[in-house]
C-alpha cells in the first residue's frame, strides 16, 4: 500500500483506506449495474466524464428496441412514440437532472450543432448588439463554435480570462458585459479544471447587461445539480454521452426558457421542426414551442440507452449522487497530495469542494507519456493538454478501490519514467 | 385472389402470380436475414422507404458493441477505431452505394443539418452570385433548409417547377440557370413521385453556368446505383434509415468532392472537424479532406447498424438490387393497373423503368382514409399529401407476394370506403 496519510496546511491526517470508504458508500452496489465494471484488465476507469461505461441493461434494452418498436412497429412505432420521444426524454432530463419545468429540453443533434443553433438564436435575439463574450479556457468545440459565428454574424468576441485560478467568477463577467453583448457562453462545470462556475449570478450579471446567457452543461449534467429554471437560465446545452451514459456519440440536449422559446429562432429550418412535419407545404413555418429547436429526425435509436441512466440516477437520487461525487473528488486530492505532490505533480482543480465537479486534473510535465504507459495497463484516465491528468469520477459507477489503485498507478509510473530507481 | 390480368396499350397480358415471382427471384433468400420479415401480424411492409426494417444481426451486433468496444474498450476504442469509423464507413458506403473513390464521404449529423452545411458551403464558395435553384416538389426539409439558407445569405431561391410530368430534367435546370446561380440542390429520386433526375446531364448543365451541384440521395442510396464521380457532382447527401436499414434517426452522409474540399468551408466549426482535435489550441483550424465537414462527436453508436446493411447489399450486388427493385415496381404497376385503377386511382411515378426509383405513388382522393384503416388491418404503405398512398419496396425485404397482398388490401378498403357493395 502506497498511501498512508495526507496533510492540508495543518496536522498530519490519516486517509480513510478505500476499502472503508467503499463499505460505507450507500451508492456502493449501483456499481454492479454496469457492463464489465469488475472486469478485471481494466484495473482503474478513470474517464466516465469522456465516456460512461455502459448500464447493463443497455443491451437488452436496444435488443428489445430492434426486436419490438423498430422490428415489429415499424413505421408505426413514428407516430406512437418516437415523434414524441425527443422531448418527453428531454421532460424527463429536466426533472431528474437540469431542474427545468417541463417543455423546455429536447434531445437533437451533437453538442456542437446545439450551440451553432442556440448561439445563432441568441445573437438573433439581440440584433444590433456586436459582441459575444467566452472564455479563453472554454472547451474547444464551445470556443470554435462561437468564433465561427461571431465570424458569420460580424460580432466580435471577447475572451474571459479567469485571473484567479480555476475558473470564471461572476466579477470577471461582469467586467467585460455591456450594452454592446449579445451573448454570453460558459460552461458550468470546466472541462479541465472542474471549477463550477455560480449560475446564478453569472447570469444575473449577464441579464443586468441586457445579454442572454448559454451554459455548456457536459461536466455537469448528471453529476452536479443543475437549477435551470431558478437560475433564470435563457439557453443551455450539454452532451449525454459522459454522465449519462448514452454511448460514444449519443445525441446532445438543449434547452430554452419557455418565456424565450417565441422570440427565438434557429438557423437550421429541418421539416421535423416545422410546425406540421407531414403537411410537407411550401414554406418552412417553425413548430411552437421547443420542437422548432429540432431540425432532422430525431436520434430515436441513439437516445434509447441514456433514458435508463437517467432513471438510474432518478433513483439513487441527484443528492446521493452529488455527495459520493463530493468524496470521491475529496478522496482523490488527498491522494494525490500524498503520493503525486511529492512527485512533483500540481493539483490544479479547486481545492473547495462546492466549487468543484466531478473530477480533477493534476499537472506534471511528464504526463504525456505517463498517461499512455497507464492505458497500456489498463488504468484510464484522460490527458489534457499540456500537461495534465483529468481524474473522471462517475459516482454510480467509480469505487473508491478504484480511485486508489488509479492513483497509485500514475504514481507508480512517474516514478519509472523518472529513471532508474 | 383479385388479380388476374392487366393491360397497358396493347394486348391483355396476365400477370405473373406473385408466388411464381419469389419462387424464381435470386434474393428471394435475402428477406429471412431481417427481424420478423414473416410476422403474421404484418400483413405487408410496404414503407421501407421511410425506415427500413433491422436486420437480425441488428440486435447482435448492438449487444456486442455495448459489450466489447463500449463496455470494455471504453475511451481507448476512440483511439482504436472511433476516431475513423465516420471515415471509414463512408468508404464503404462511397464502394458500394455511391460510386466514389476513398476520401470524399463522411457520416455525421441528420441529413437536414448536412445540408444546411453543404449548402453554406456550396454557397460561400460562389460568392457575389445571387441565386440558389431548387425544386417545388423537392422533399420540404431541402426546400426549408434552402429557404432559411437564402434568407440568412441575402440569396433569392428559384423554384423549379417541372412542366413535364413526374420530375425535373435537364432541360428544366438549364433553362433557368444561370451566371446568377450559386448552388442548385434536387433530389436524385423524388420522395413522391420516385422519379429518377438525370444526375449526369443535369450536373453538366449546373457546372455549364458555373454553379455548384448538391444532390440528395435520400431516396437512391441503397437502391439505385449512384455514381458520383463518374458524374462529376460537387456535393451530395442523404440518410441512411431508409434503404439503409440503420434505424429510427441513424446518422446521415455526405459527399465533397475531392477537388471541392480545400475551397468549400463548413459554417459549423465543431471540435471534431478540426486539424487536430485534441490539441485543443486558441482557435479553429480546419482539419484537412472530408473530416473537416464534421462537427460534434461522430454518432458511432448509432452508425453500427447500418455498416451490416451496406455489407449484405455487397453480397447481393447493388445491380441485383436494382434488377429486383425494378421486377417489384414493375409489379406494383401492373397491380395497381389492374386493381386501382378501375376504382379511380391514378398512377403518379414514371411508367418508364429507368426513370424510377424504388417506390410508387398513387393517388386517390379517398387515401388518407384509406391509409388509415390498411394500419389497422397491418397493411403498411405510406401515405404523402394530398391524396397519395405510396408503396416502397425494399428489394432484400420485400417479397412480390407481400405486395400483392399489399395492393390487393389497397383495393379492399378503396372499396369498403365507397359505401355498401
Amino acid at each position: 500500500m502506497l498511501i498512508r496519510r495526507y496533510q492540508i496546511g495543518g496536522p498530519a491526517m490519516t486517509i480513510a483506506p478505500a476499502s472503508q470508504l467503499d463499505a460505507a458508500d450507500p451508492l456502493a452496489a449501483f456499481r454492479s449495474r454496469f457492463v464489465a465494471a469488475d472486469d478485471p484488465s481494466v484495473v482503474a476507469y478513470l474517464d466516465g466524464n469522456s465516456l460512461g461505461r455502459p448500464l447493463a441493461v443497455t443491451a437488452e434494452r436496444l435488443a428489445g428496441f430492434v426486436a419490438g418498436p423498430w422490428g415489429r412497429g415499424l413505421i408505426r412505432s413514428w407516430d406512437e412514440a418516437w415523434m414524441a420521444e425527443p422531448l418527453t426524454v428531454g421532460d424527463r432530463l429536466a426533472e431528474v437532472i437540469l431542474g427545468a419545468a417541463p417543455g423546455q429540453v429536447t434531445v437533437a443533434d451533437s453538442t456542437s450543432v446545439l450551440l451553432y443553433k442556440l448561439m445563432r438564436a441568441g445573437i438573433g435575439a439581440r440584433a444590433g448588439r456586436s459582441e459575444v463574450v467566452i472564455d479563453r479556457d472554454n472547451f474547444p468545440t464551445d470556443r470554435f463554435i462561437m468564433e465561427g459565428v461571431a465570424a458569420e454574424c460580424g460580432l466580435v468576441v471577447r475572451y474571459l480570462s479567469a485571473p484567479h485560478d480555476t475558473g470564471v467568477r461572476p466579477a470577471d463577467v461582469a467586467a467585460v458585459v455591456g450594452e454592446r453583448t449579445a451573448l454570453v457562453v460558459l460552461s458550468h462545470v470546466a472541462y479541465r479544471s472542474g471549477f463550477i462556475a455560480d449560475m446564478a449570478a453569472i447570469t444575473r450579471a449577464v441579464h443586468d447587461a441586457g445579454a442572454l446567457m448559454l451554459w455548456d452543461l457536459c461536466h455537469s449534467a448528471g453529476v452536479v445539480p443543475v437549477e435551470l429554471d431558478a437560475c433564470d437560465v435563457d439557453l443551455a446545452t450539454g452532451c449525454t454521452y459522459k454522465y449519462l451514459n448514452g454511448g460514444p456519440g449519443s445525441p446532445a440536449f438543449c434547452y430554452v426558457a419557455t418565456r424565450r422559446q417565441e422570440e427565438l429562432s434557429q438557423p437550421i429550418w429541418g421539416w421535423m421542426g416545422a410546425s406540421d412535419p407531414f403537411a410537407m407545404g411550401p414554406e418552412y413555418r417553425p413548430a411552437q414551442g421547443m420542437r422548432k429547436f429540432i431540425s432532422g429526425t430525431p436520434p430515436v435509436l441513439a437516445m434509447q440507452p441514456l433514458k435508463d441512466m437517467v432513471e438510474l440516477i432518478a433513483e439513487a437520487g441527484l443528492t446521493a449522487v452529488r455527495q459520493k461525487s463530493v468524496a470521491l473528488t475529496e478522496h482523490a486530492i488527498a491522494l494525490a497530495d500524498e503520493v503525486l505532490a511529492p512527485l512533483g505533480a500540481v493539483l490544479a482543480s479547486p481545492r473547495d469542494a462546492a466549487e468543484r465537479g466531478s473530477h480533477i486534473t493534476v499537472d506534471h510535465p511528464r504526463f504525456a507519456a505517463v498517461t499512455a504507459a497507464l492505458w497500456k495497463g489498463g488504468v484510464i484516465p484522460d490527458f489534457r493538454p499540456p500537461d495534465g491528468i483529468r481524474i473522471g469520477l462517475s459516482p454510480l459507477s467509480t469505487s473508491f478501490a478504484e480511485l486508489e489503485r488509479g492513483v497509485e498507478a500514475i504514481a507508480r509510473e512517474l516514478r519509472d519514467h523518472a529513471g532508474p530507481h
